[in-house]
């Protein structure tokens, strides 16, 4: 049963949108993943989005660019998290989409991460299930430790070979 | 029949929304207006806005701030025109909900005004009537004129007294 | 009799803006279509503005980048819609053509559309007729169909394949 | 045992950040709340995070202005989730702290809510432990309804009295 | 016989633009000031605009707010030297007049000055007289000694009695 | 002698600032121009700047990018008028220097056109030196009657072969 | 013999550029303080600039607003660091001293710091004289002790109190 | 002994900070450089911080991009003076950066460069150890005058062939 939902307004979306799920797969996590345009389709988002508290859904991902409705109205009917991933696009460097996001009324929070943040959407996602889910938490943990380590190789390498040496070899 | 409905997110938006309803009664259009929240209350937002049609109305109005989304999901359940009208708050000077209105995608558009531009909303509905109300049209034309002849009075005023008296009477 | 007027300000409009033309096609709505340059021929720009409602034109949709002021000036001398296609240009992402158009004074409202949403402008300006054109009505309804059509069918194949799959093929 | 913990950088944020403390009084959530400025007191904020686990905090609130580094400094040192409050000060509309919020790389996410929004990182805090509390579940979802039913009785007083004395009783 | 003419969009702006007539009366410059609204009275500013050349203006100055057309259409039809005064109004601090007022297409300059500085659009037109005007050019040199001086003067008595009794006395 | 005078802070700006020395050619004016970088080489600026009066200039161009300090420090040492044009550079979109250039404080005024607005500059110039020279008056006239005829020229041609072949063409 | 110097564009800079003046007292360090207008007095800055290092200046600290040339022609004729400060004003937020100051071209940095930010701008300088003074050294430090022990006071306090009362002490 | 440290936030960001070890270099400063993340490495970065004085450092120069901790984090711990440089991404040219680098809270001042200014960086961390090395100061008078000296060459170099061969030959 998937424990988290990722949406996104249009397939062009999803080469963004699919670093979370690929996210939520190392961390293990199962998910459910679909396409669904709040402003083409706005039957299908509400009954998409009242459904999933009863599949079992536990966090939402939303991501959207330009006017980007999805991610509020998915807080609008989903009683837990909702996570908002502002998409850049042709122009506006994604800010259209994070004022959109960002910015909810009082009473309907969007937990919004930064412009095209995809995968840390997914991480923020497993944070809130390791509220609740030990080994969950502790996968969260030695990811953040390898990512610490991933940095500390790098710092090594530089300091080996120079950055001459550094720059050439990417 | 109101030929008009007029939709704000907040009753804190009453205030600039008002002159929407001032404008269309100047004109002697009727409309409806009331406050629905997207955010807050998705299904009444269907409701109205897919009973709309049948109950007359030819064009919406619909005014919010932040992430507005309010105009845009009117616009993806109403078939007939909707303007937008941004409203500033009290950060941002209206720019999210500028964005959150004006950037629609493709299929969905908004008829978006200036910032906090209610009453051009109002005048933007009546040229919409017009285009097949030849009275209403007439009307048009001649609150056009009256404001060319507002300004002449200004000029001549100014060219009258001087800038100094000007500003001393204001 | 064109219906619907396109205007643009410069010939380097003109690949943005033949979508609009597209649109209005697609929906058998008859235009007329021309560039005017609102400073380079301000009498070319109010004699085909002014001619426009006894030409029969029933909305304008007009196109500029940079200081846009072509869709106010178009407001200033048409008695009924204008819609404002904000273009982006070398910079600023077209946020100057947004305010230069979007931000009318009092009495002489532009239905803005997206940042280079010519499409839109056309659904806009088809759903102002529709407001007295039933038949156009229902064609604007199918196009609402289609398109939540469209969306579907790639949810479907994004659940029948999987994300690799799809960008893979994409 | 709190289960939030709330933390700004300086007491000029406490007016804007109570307001998260209020909204978990009124649903019943303990919380602990404190001043910590992280440019000021690196040792102690990383004293507070890090043992902020064992002393069973399950979600964080970290409200800052200008270049805000205390929120995403604790979500490097906390392994649940950290919600951001990005606040306004006298320039910039809040847009420094936005950015310093939101923008996190990738590995370290800040649940970023809108500006001044502390009463949203309540709320959102709230449906981050309703994940895993069903009593708290249900007290959100009557949070909602609520909600939903002041703004239907501001619809109705407004249909029944006019805009006029709306406003006027205002 | 008036070598400066001042126009302005509404008297709205009056209070900012009487500064450059001001300084033009300072500067002994005869000037015509009046108010035309590009939006509200197109023929009048062509009337006004193309009459400017005959009754002996060399340069123009044109001050407006929003989505300020005025300058531009000023520009198309004044062969002369127009001067564009970006006005600040109730949202945006005047960055949808400077882009309204700057972004002019190739062909058709407006020069721009800051927002809100009819005092500096005023010494701009002097100094454009001033080419061909040795008297003029005289008084402009004269007037930036005296401003060199006020400095001076300034920073004299901030040396003499220091900041604290200088802010005191302000 | 040369009437114009061109600079620019560094020569990666000569290649949009050459446009400006075109313009003055097409237009038969006499120029100068040169490389002068503000904060690389205060004294050769002051001395340039101070020498250009007595040289017979009658107008300056100055273009810079990022903190375009170049044309107000030109305003400050010429008597006579100074155009700035702001040029976009790798960030920012030339808003940096449209900011530096744009809004300088009473007293000091500089003429700003559009980023990257050199060709705008020269016809500028061309105008201000145009409010004493008839002869350069009737070419400014003769040029700007060219570009009406050839926008009409292109709208001619999209008339009469269609936008598909007009975009073909291109 | 002063180690700091001080200068601001104008004297309506004072109210904030006190604040630095008051902050190097605090610390003992000796400066002077000046106010000289980069485009009004373009040769006392150089005169003034040039012999700072003569008189025994170590660093600058150069305020201004709009676009503020005088830190950025400071530094290109004073060889030791020049800190500058950008002033906010009536419209734009500082933004456009921001913008004029840190965007120096390669070769003539500028150590901007945050906006109205004078107190920062002398601590800066504190901290650049201490790299060469162990006396100066230690009184940071003790500052950022104090610094910190206040916010441990006010964190204490709150504890204490609660947020209701502490905001009605305030 | 290295007195000016470089420490940037990801390997990503070598290529841009490289050019200030390579400025370093150029001056002949001694020099430590390395890879530290605030968000992944806050044990490490408070080491290697806290660690710089006693290793000899006078300065640090830190470059991160989006939300930018970095050097304010190490603001917070060492006591001499911290540069930052903001680095452009993806999204946003950088000004995200900007907010997160240079709104700095009383009391914990970074010395804010240009976006992507790390060759200026260096230039300054240069001028800050000047004021106490006279050697250095004599370098850095020289470097300006070749910078001078190059300008002056390309200048000459427009003057005699021209501008189109100028552009031709680069």
């Amino acid at each position: 049963m998937p424990r988290v939902g990722i949406v996104m307004g249009s397939d062009s979306d999803l080469k963004v949108m699919s670093k979370a799920a690929a996210m939520l797969e190392e961390l293990g996590i199962d998910y459910e993943m679909t396409i669904i345009s709040a402003h083409r389709e706005p039957d299908e988002l509400i009954e998409w989005t009242r459904g999933a508290e009863g599949r079992g859904m536990k966090v939402m991902i939303a991501g959207a660019g330009m006017a980007a409705a999805l991610p509020g109205m998915c807080a609008a009917l989903f009683a837990l998290p909702v996570i908002g991933v502002p998409l850049s696009g042709k122009n506006l460097d994604g800010m259209d989409a994070v004022f959109s996001i960002m910015q909810m009324p009082p009473g309907v929070p969007v937990a919004t991460v930064a412009i095209d943040g995809a995968k840390n959407a997914a991480i923020l996602a497993a944070k809130i299930l390791a509220a609740s889910d030990e080994v969950l938490l502790e996968k969260l943990k030695a990811y953040t430790a390898e990512m610490k380590e991933a940095v500390q190789a790098k710092a090594a390498k530089l300091d080996e070979i120079g950055y001459e040496a550094y720059l050439a070899g990417k």
